[in-house]
């Protein structure tokens, strides 16, 4: 197709393509003379990886370094999704010591890596959370740990088998499914709420 | 004890606590002269409660509606709810119409309302999950929404019983927990990730 196809296609404005194209988000077309080029469907399959990107609060610079994580893998597929997975928000993390987050992972028995900024994001909700006078319990990580880890199994039962094609579903569905369930989760609430107030029905 | 314990005490910074109090988020102390006054446990308490709300991005605006809901609250619980809820990030949603999110909901058999903030964020995070590829589907509808209803029953399960502790505990609760859960949603996701590499072990 044409760049103006492509933009239609896309509903990516032809400056932003031409951005993306200039910056190597974007892949160059096929040149069909010395100022055109024809595109095809990968590269309206990598502008809405790009555009749910930039939608999830990814800077330029962070775009491409998970572009660059798809194109060329780590040797583990553990750490590729994990520096991967970095570049998503909240950045703003930075706790010197995580202690709150280390005994809850012990609790719930699971391997971690301090490294990866979740621990540190998760550290500094738990913080949060206790100094409003709502700590996490036992009890309620218990529940939730056991909630998440059925979300988080299905998610990586539907995880393709290419490296390539695991570190865009892992991105993505990170970056687009968070806030589905919080959403789901208030409006879980709210259905809730209704009920407790009308038992008469 | 005196503003400087307060501030001692709180955390919070003697220009912000005067500021709160000329904006009447912090309700005034006992004057004890006619240029010093007494603060008590409420004081501090609603200042854990201001930074936990203005933590969770709320502007001095958006925080005074929330204390005028937990101080005067609406005829209806659910009602009061609702509108603390709005009160917190995102905000920039705008959607003309939600059919992803009403086909969603009533899959789930949930009450809703349509008005509820909630309910466009879901039509905007299901209509960027369908952009990349990697649209709802009902099987994953149904396992998120179960163990969303399990992390929601076990919330409202510890509700307090007066509407205003009620509607403190919803506000900060969904503020405070939903970086708890998307953290620990990711580090599942990576020590799941890390068996599947290791299944020698």
């Amino acid at each position: 197709m044409r760049v103006s196809e492509l933009v239609a296609t896309s509903g990516v404005p032809l400056a932003t393509v031409k951005y993306y194209l200039r910056e190597g988000l974007l892949m160059p077309g096929k040149p069909t003379s010395a100022t055109q080029s024809t595109y095809g469907d990968e590269h309206v399959e990598r502008l809405a990886l790009i555009k749910a990107l930039a939608g999830a609060g990814l800077s330029i610079d962070r775009i491409g370094t998970v572009l660059r994580l798809i194109e060329h893998p780590k040797a583990s597929l553990f750490e590729t999704l994990g520096r991967a997975i970095a570049e998503l928000p909240p950045y703003d993390v930075d706790v010197p010591d995580y202690p709150r987050a280390k005994a809850a992972l012990e609790k719930l028995g699971q391997v971690y890596d301090p490294r990866f900024v979740a621990v540190a994001q998760l550290e500094r909700a738990l913080r949060a959370a206790e100094e409003v006078g709502i700590a996490m319990t036992d009890e309620r990580l218990e529940v939730y740990g056991r909630h998440i880890r059925g979300i988080a199994d299905y998610d990586l039962s539907l995880m393709p088998d290419s490296v390539e094609a695991a570190v865009e579903y892992a991105v993505i569905g990170t970056a687009v499914y968070e806030p589905v369930i919080t959403a789901l989760r208030r409006l879980a609430h709210h259905d809730i709420a209704s009920a407790l107030e009308r038992p008469e029905q």
